[in-house]
């Protein structure tokens, strides 16, 4: 099941493969957005498939931009947004797919997950503290496969998703060191994005090697037929944008949707 | 990882091999609760195990019944009881295991489900008139495999259970055609039984071979090491009553939960 393909070093985050500059970019994700609109509608009335987008990525990759561009793509009443944050004192008490669970999305509608069950397999990786905070038993906790086991059992339910009829689409933003530093140093700066600044976020900068390593291990252990990654270059907005846009489009047309007949008067 | 060595037709649903009589049997289950209880408190006390008990057998096996009983080892603070009926509009658009899964005990306490996610993998094989209801692609609800795929699933979803800490210990109360019926004549005498009563009882009794065959295969694919099931044969109730307090207890012990020590002050 290890896809060793990817090595997130070998991608180079400014790159931009598949376009040749912004403006080729932007124009073409304008038509692709259209044609989402379009395929999400259908979904809408087909009304038997969901569509669940996982974004991942380090701070300040651009997930809450990536969640404006696919939300601007579709109509609001058919896509919801949940933004995982720490996990309340309920949700440290059960297994750590449950609080996602109840929130992916029902037939016919979008749901995107903007960090996810993700985190359990990295953050908490890099800070095994965290896991402390789990109601978890000490010999489970300690088991040598711990993480390992935590891979199988997402893939296991993004297969049970899947088989409901649920497009599992996730998109980890892939963005340099170097670009981070500019992001953060812009959010000091200004105001307007100020409020998301944390000293956090500049501490977290020391574990950068850490999360790439656990972020590859992740990816490798995580793609899967049924719920595949794509590894979005991020230094460039628009080419994130244009990747993550392309993707749905693709994913959205194999489903051969139709739109049901009229009941019969 | 089949199971073949569970066969219905091999067991006696009025048999008591490990009690001489009712009165054995009662005088034992009443010390087996006394046990379950302080097992069930320590439970508590230590707060990373929990216990997720599910209950299945045909109309009348004795499901309300086990749960009274269930129910009157343990602290009521400690457990909570659902009753799956059919499922809401809202239900049938998500995947098969998500109303279960929101109903998942926490750390410490107790769950019974009467009735559970078995019903999709019974019931809705009796009656595939059923599964058109739920929201599924026509590809997946058609595939060969479809319930296969099902069982797969819910082992992958008990294995995430327990690899939190969640003990699944799984009852099939297995009674007979014979005594189904004495308990559907005395629904029809007895007015405090009488509301239980519905003719479509009488017409699922037509399903019973067909039901016992289904029953069967389910037990065999979906008895694993972390969620075994427990066929009780249960037309005599002191004698399903012992054997479920005897299950629990026997595993419960085996945790070797100790008290966490006070805080120092």
């Amino acid at each position: 099941m290890k896809n060793k393909k990817i090595k997130l070093s070998k991608i180079d985050p400014s790159s931009h493969p598949l376009c040749k500059n912004k403006e080729e970019a932007l124009e073409r994700t304008a038509e692709l957005q259209k044609e989402i609109y379009d395929l999400l509608y259908l979904m809408f009335a087909h009304d038997h498939y969901s569509l669940l987008i996982v974004l991942h990525g380090i701070d300040t990759a651009g997930k809450d931009g990536a969640v404006r561009h696919i939300y601007d793509s579709g109509n609001p009443q058919g896509i919801k947004v949940f933004s995982f944050k720490r996990p309340s004192a309920e949700e440290f008490r059960h297994d750590f797919l449950w609080r996602c669970h109840r929130h992916t999305p029902e037939s016919g509608l979008t749901t995107i997950f903007n960090r996810s069950y993700y985190e359990e397999v990295t953050t908490a990786q890099v800070h095994p503290e965290f896991l402390q905070e789990q109601r978890i038993p000490d010999e489970l906790r300690k088991h040598p496969d711990f993480f390992k086991r935590r891979y199988h059992r997402i893939n296991d339910f993004e297969l049970l998703l899947s088989e409901k009829g649920t497009v599992v689409l996730k998109f980890f933003l892939h963005i340099s060191k170097k670009e981070q530093k500019e992001r953060l140093d812009d959010r000091l700066k200004d105001l307007s994005k100020n409020w998301k600044f944390s000293p956090d976020d500049v501490k977290e900068r020391r574990h950068w090697d850490e999360y790439m390593d656990v972020f590859e291990e992740m990816l490798q252990n995580t793609s899967t037929e049924h719920a595949p990654w794509t590894v979005v270059p991020a230094d460039h907005k628009w080419y994130r944008n244009y990747v993550i846009s392309k993707t749905l489009v693709e994913k959205l047309r194999t489903l051969k949707m139709k739109f049901p007949k009229a009941p019969k008067a």
